[in-house]
């Protein structure tokens, strides 16, 4: 099941993608899609729907983040060998985990604001995991169990402000816009083997990440329960886990987003995201 | 004002603590004291009351956090100058930014639980700050205009998983339990200058930590406007500000927490806090 939220920033509505692609209204069935709606129990009753019955919504419309009111959103570093490698950073003996702040989430296809001052902000196409289920100190076996579903991501970054600027990566990671998830939240039965999904991201319309999840360092079950042991997981958060090669930083030379830049990125069964770069503006 | 919020853990209702000191019941006048009760308005309004006329609540309460539904839970590194000394970390040139889990907030009395494995849990008395209005690259000038009022934080850490993990600090600083806020949210007027607070914070009693706020290397001010750049500050966002020295990673020989222990701790005008330490329960 392909769950979506639908309309203006703020007042979306829930949604799904039925098997011919189109958009369906959820809107006198549920509230919104939130930690409330993420349950198996949740998901199962609305896998029940007769899609074709629900109304459909025609014409163009924005998505929003395919969940609402997240609570926390948690991001994997230097998970993909190669990425580290380009990275110049060594290989982490466990997973690095860092926040990036919710006031960033917005949807797909919204405009990414570079901040003021930026000089370096960079792109990175990720797996989204949202937690359906509450996890605390879950094992790797069971960890999967804990998940509503998946959804792509652009962890969005500046460098600088990342890197340069006395020490935390989370300066650089949760500036507004820097967190674009969607259009869809994938329920867990479309995707049965999280680590063999194709992803890929273009700048302009060249291919700069090229990468699969099979090449993850520390698998998503691998995360869930890692994650659990530091902190209890709720429903609606979601996990991003690490990119692939190719981000900006790596290349030689290093490439930059300038305002004009179109990133449009992709992952297997998830869908894509396009967003044109903008300059700061108060 | 002193903003309560007491009941059981997911239940509490909002309260005031009146001139005499006593507990009034809120739940009358509003649903809960949040990100939409923190409005300037919102807290005029409150102040008009007459808290005699509120029911008295009466016996031994708990406390929650005084804040529900904060969004996110931002935290300062090493921003008291001789903090950062006894840490062995240079004096940082901008405030560090760290996050802690939404999921780690408590209230100012409930145990602190140390996380399976942990051998280095750690102290850190500070002032919070409640955001009451949205802040978006805010001048110092302007900065404490955004904020609804005060409220004492016990910073607790686990020095291992914070610096020995890694590299990145939110996996220590966000382990549940670990962020007791309260007891009470005073709002701005009763704290007229943020930067002339004494803190303290004893462990079994004897004192560990002493230290004012006037120390600070970036005022609140700076803070909320610094931060303010890099995100977007929103109603019931508790920032906190960093620790003065005494910590017992600081001490030597280090002394850490250990089940048994208590935390008692206090800052000037917004109450104290006493914590006891268990060991790790699933």
């Amino acid at each position: 099941m392909k769950l979506v939220r639908y309309g203006k920033p703020g007042q979306e509505k829930p949604g799904l993608i039925d098997a011919e692609g189109k958009l369906r209204s959820l809107a006198g069935v549920l509230p919104d899609i939130g930690p409330a709606q993420l349950s198996d129990a949740a998901l199962n009753k609305l896998q029940k729907l007769k899609a074709d019955k629900l109304p459909l919504v025609r014409g163009k419309v924005r998505y929003g983040s395919p969940v609402a009111g997240t609570p926390k959103f948690i991001a994997i570093g230097l998970n993909y060998s190669d990425h580290a490698k380009e990275a110049g950073m060594p290989i982490p003996a466990e997973p690095i985990v860092f926040t990036k702040a919710i006031s960033c989430i917005q949807g797909p296809d919204d405009d990414v604001m570079l901040p003021k001052g930026s000089q370096k902000g960079d792109w990175e196409v990720e797996l989204g995991v949202v937690i359906g289920k509450t996890a605390r100190h879950v094992t790797q076996k069971a960890a999967l169990d804990h998940v509503a579903g998946y959804v792509l991501a652009n962890d969005v970054s500046e460098r600088a402000f990342q890197l340069e600027r006395g020490g935390q990566w989370d300066k650089g990671k949760g500036c507004d816009t820097f967190g674009p998830l969607g259009p869809w939240l994938v329920t867990k039965d479309e995707i049965p083997n999280p680590q063999k999904l194709a992803m890929w991201l273009d700048v302009n319309g060249q291919r700069m990440q090229t990468g699969n999840t099979r090449t993850m360092i520390f698998s998503v079950a691998k995360i869930i329960s890692h994650l659990s042991e530091y902190m209890t997981l709720t429903p609606g958060d979601v996990v991003i886990t690490g990119t692939p090669p190719g981000v900006g930083m790596g290349m030689k030379p290093q490439r930059f987003l300038r305002p004009g830049d179109v990133m449009t990125l992709g992952i297997e069964g998830l869908g894509t995201q396009t967003q044109r770069v903008v300059a700061f503006k108060r």
